[in-house]
């Protein structure tokens, strides 16, 4: 097998997501990072990205430089993933797709929804790949849940509870914290806090395992902090396409919890529960029956789950592989294009533009019903509505 | 010590909330049954009271027989419990009211605010004691809690979040099961079903820790098994007197889930989070600090838990000693009022009618805001804004 | 049903047990207290007894004014509970054994083995109960595990593993404590400190759930703590009657763990887990299946455990229904023989004087193993041997 | 930074322990696979190998053939990986060492103790790195703990229990599975199963935690499945350098168990556990205070855990991660030697020949122990013994 050719932009020398991304693309060996425009200083980012092992002709200043110098290689890049500051998603992932590369983009995919909706547009014209990175779906239970759901061991789905809720931005004394007081200014974060950095993993869990999108939403935002513009702490009632009622809290206030992302599937005929922190057991309860624990690693586990495993049970994995698994179904479908062939149907559960789009959509949704005293609002993009 | 005096009305033979209030009432042999009108069925009533001890002419056919005949004792009852069915704890609370006894009523007080407002006020015009078993609020741990909000540990309150889920309507089959049936007929359960029933254990618990109460609801119910009329699982924000916001969750058809009684606590400078499952642990985060397991029967319990506590450390405590405390603190003020003295303060714990007017006044201000979209909605009672 | 008679030795003013006997007695109107010497001070015995509402004339000095007095009444007592220091429970049971009294004593049932064997014989020869208090067996859950295992779920037994860590005298700054150093001291406890305090519950655990008794042991003690000169932290292999393996590790320096008192049992066909600090679950793997949970009060529980369950499912019951159960037990047997029928065979769960004589001689082989560095050793006391 | 170049014998296609390997040197982008001999079938392991990118000239049929080309290249290899067999670890490492390479050999380290003992004597002379795969003791909260115990935050430490029980060999019907078999022929396995596989892993772990040796032991172990030559159970009781007391429990027969590694050390002023599936998570316990959970990530952790950690705090890091930790450490450490200069010290905590050495004399001191009827059993290799 031969590795991919992989682009990096952003992700630079002491970001955190950038390490992630070189792990989870690095995991399974599919793919290789020969080139990069890693950092908003161009000598910085040059320097790391040859320090990684890229070639210095590849080591770019920045990622227009990158797209000149690209799109004109016979080597081409199988897969450019977008890992820049959330205001830069639209014009750099629009700009790759539109040369014709395929796009892995960090959440959330665009500040405004219009720009989702373009970026959709787009993918669809040019015909490559715009994945968005909701890395938490690639853990392999909450693969098992979708399945479980899609296979109907729950019945049709009444309840999805879903939180994303953190207390890392608890302390007053971080006003002046630069690292959390963009968070909070909509100048910066646009119409979301809390809602649109968290709350949008949990909006999407919820989705993507009842296979089910959101329609209707009634929200509840609070700013629990002197000072903060925009919410840190968000409740949603929402009205999914299957008939689901949605309920979401997400904060980041919530003192004690770490990342806390926890989603519940109550359907007519069993529940499923699923704790972020403790990925490795799915909890299932059939109607009339007890609370069992699904093992990652177990002999039943269905194909879609097994694929996204790497160790036997009992064996811990975490959220570097979570995130690794998106990547292989992206290198699956990117090998499948290449060698003119179908891709494995499970290959395609990586989040879409589509998927971004929603989320974005949803979160504005959100905010709108927040203005307007708990109103409920449509969350379906227009794009996707006229479909 | 002499055994106080109590009277039981319902709670007959097969019922289950008879024999825990029979319990909790002895559990510190505080109270000694002397008198009971046990059954809708007379014969049965009078029978089952003289198997439990009480002498025949004491072992009444109805309440108002045992009404009749127990005003005009001398040996007069010191306390009297209503557990029947919710439609008629107004009337029989307030009969015995009126006559001058001391009542612990279940919960809901009453079906309707104006009932309960009128209990309120009966109170307070005859001077003894209404108090509403909110049981769960008895537990060593949730006083601790109490207490601990109170003494400033965690600052002001930014966020209180509760919950009471649980599956045992969750089996559509049960449509026609009478036990289920009655609490989704408005007829017969009123505005709400879950929300009422299980969820007000939720909400009185948010006030009971904060210390604040509830001002202001946007409600989103959901009936999501087909036929019934009222809800099986709803959604509250809310606003509190203190500044805190409010988010709860309760459902009835939360499969695997058992009862799910929890309470977190976000304060500027400490959470706390507590389960009733667990009740001998709750779990306190203080700012910039790490999650620390607070155990029932430590030597630094503060002292409204420690007199809810009876074992030592280590050992489990659960519902029937925290039932146990509400008739412990009522024993104590009781007596108080009997010797002419001041009662210990901390007995002055167990909910009260006002507390069981608010909650009854939460579940219809959660009611209308459903029925209006998710409009925000009043939930302060009329009786108590005025004071 | 008439209220039983009941007399309470030692467990006065102050004494946690004896707050804990007089709730179990009295938690379903079982027992009622009419006697007691509660104190090795007579006069405030005396005083205590009466404020708990003896009458002053059954109100003892001490246990022999009791013997005396009681054993003329013709209102006889149904039970006397002993609740005294360790050394004394051999006289006083033999004493009221002898005189046809049912004794509930407190564990252990005697210091030395001999002593145990011959209050076997005394009970044997006076036809009276002699029950031993290991409260634990009484668990809802407990007795479904041991129902499970005489079903057959789990098929032949494998391995059994208990455990019983605390951390209570970790602090070596209570070497001069009073109710810690007595624990220590050879002359006070006898052979064994933390293993006879509390790995007796974990050693009577793995006999009551498997229905096997300790055969051979192999034990390895450690003072750890300077200045003791009993084991503070034990191991221990054995062997039971039907085969299976057991392993037991107690501890009274396990700092952060409360009582810890765990019984994992490993069948052929099927495993089990309980932790006396979450009462209200015991997890189930039935072979090549799911850990599932097993509530008490779920609908399946077997007889056993049904009738050991005073709420509904989600409701926490701790150790004092646990310890309740035990009454309950002694009750229904007490009435039966008083109706000359025979009682509910479900109540002859409580633990007798063989079960007594058994942990006593599980101690004191271990005890010996340990000195005789860790040389297997027989357990089965010479009387339960012949038989 | 260059790449290391590695090698890999053992791990072929299909194997799982391979791609753990794989992936965990590939973590950091440290090693890249540049020579393998992967199968003991010289064409399938040689395809193999080109499959994952090797060049054809250093893709070997078998680990002699590797040795004899790669000992004359220029491009040496940085690491050589063992992992073959366990019978065969011994010759291999022994030649690779001897050629002057670096090796990580997979536990245990070898069948023998002479072999073991030989290892260190050949790693000593040749000046190369020999370290051993114990692949948990690299979870960044295990170094934790062990930085924790180092710097003296727990006192004295008195007691150590480590446990390792699965039960993944309970089917009796595996009687005849070639993948268990094996396991429990004295042939085959040498003498010791259940502890020399599994057990060894806790074994070391509370030699890493405490930084103490186990100097004697006593041991009983069982088979509890008809066929088995070996043990499935095992419990030891043993004493450490500094003067802990050991007790470890490991079972392949404990059904509903996944793995269960499990580590809890006692100290005089404080307490840790640990546990392998909740690896994000350490418990720890100061003396008089409350159990505190020190997640992986926080702003406190200790640098040996620090770097040893790649996510913020909430993400869960598992075992791959671990095991990346003990290819980092190698990696420091190769590349210090290379450039001459010291390693970051920090990186000297990858288990050595000397912790293999020390695992199989302990597995065989229990193995002698338990034939001996629990007698104490030196378990110091005679190598170190002289030191």
């Amino acid at each position: 097998m031969n590795k991919l050719r992989w682009g990096l932009i952003g992700g630079g020398e002491g970001s955190q997501i950038g390490g992630i991304h070189r792990i989870a693309a690095g995991l399974d060996n599919a793919f290789t990072l020969v080139a990069g425009a890693l950092d908003i200083d161009p000598a910085r980012g040059r320097a790391y990205a040859v320090n990684l092992g890229v070639t210095p002709e590849r080591a770019y200043g920045d990622w227009r430089e990158m797209l000149a110098a690209e799109r004109k290689r016979d080597d081409r890049l199988d897969l450019v993933t977008v890992a820049t500051p959330n205001a830069s998603h639209y014009e750099i992932t629009k700009a790759f797709l539109t040369a014709g590369f395929n796009v892995l983009c960090e959440k959330p995919l665009t500040v405004a929804v219009e720009e989702s909706e373009d970026l959709v547009r787009t993918a669809r014209d040019c015909g490559g790949i715009c994945a968005v990175n909701y890395g938490y779906s690639g853990s392999a239970l909450v693969r098992q849940a979708r399945a479980m759901v899609k296979r109907g061991d729950l019945g049709r789905i009444r309840v999805v509870v879903a939180e994303f809720a953190h207390g890392h931005h608890a302390d007053a004394a971080d006003a002046d914290n630069p690292r959390v007081r963009w968070r909070y200014d909509p100048k910066l974060a646009g119409v979301s806090s809390v809602l649109g950095d968290a709350g949008i993993h949990a909006l999407h869990m919820a989705c993507f395992v009842t296979g089910q999108q959101v329609e209707r939403v009634s929200a509840d935002f609070a700013s629990t902090v002197a000072g903060r513009e925009l919410e840190d702490d968000a409740l949603l009632a929402f009205r999914m396409s299957g008939g689901a009622v949605g309920r979401l809290w997400t904060s980041a206030v919530a003192l004690g919890r770490m990342h806390g992302l926890t989603i519940q599937v109550f359907g007519e005929t069993g529940a499923l529960r699923w704790q972020q922190e403790r990925p490795n057991q799915l909890l299932w309860t059939p109607l009339s029956g007890r609370v069992e624990t699904i093992e990652r690693g177990e002999a039943r586990l269905l194909p879609e789950a097994r694929r996204a495993s790497r160790t036997t049970i009992g064996h811990s994995e975490g959220f570097l592989v979570a995130f690794g698994n998106i990547y292989a179904d992206l290198a699956e479908v990117v090998r499948a294009a290449n060698e003119r062939r179908a891709p494995d149907p499970l290959a395609l559960s990586y989040p879409t533009a589509e998927d971004g789009l929603r989320g974005v959509a949803g979160v504005w949704a959100a905010a709108r019903s927040a203005r307007e005293q708990g109103a409920w609002v449509d969350a379906v993009p227009a794009l996707l509505r006229a479909t």
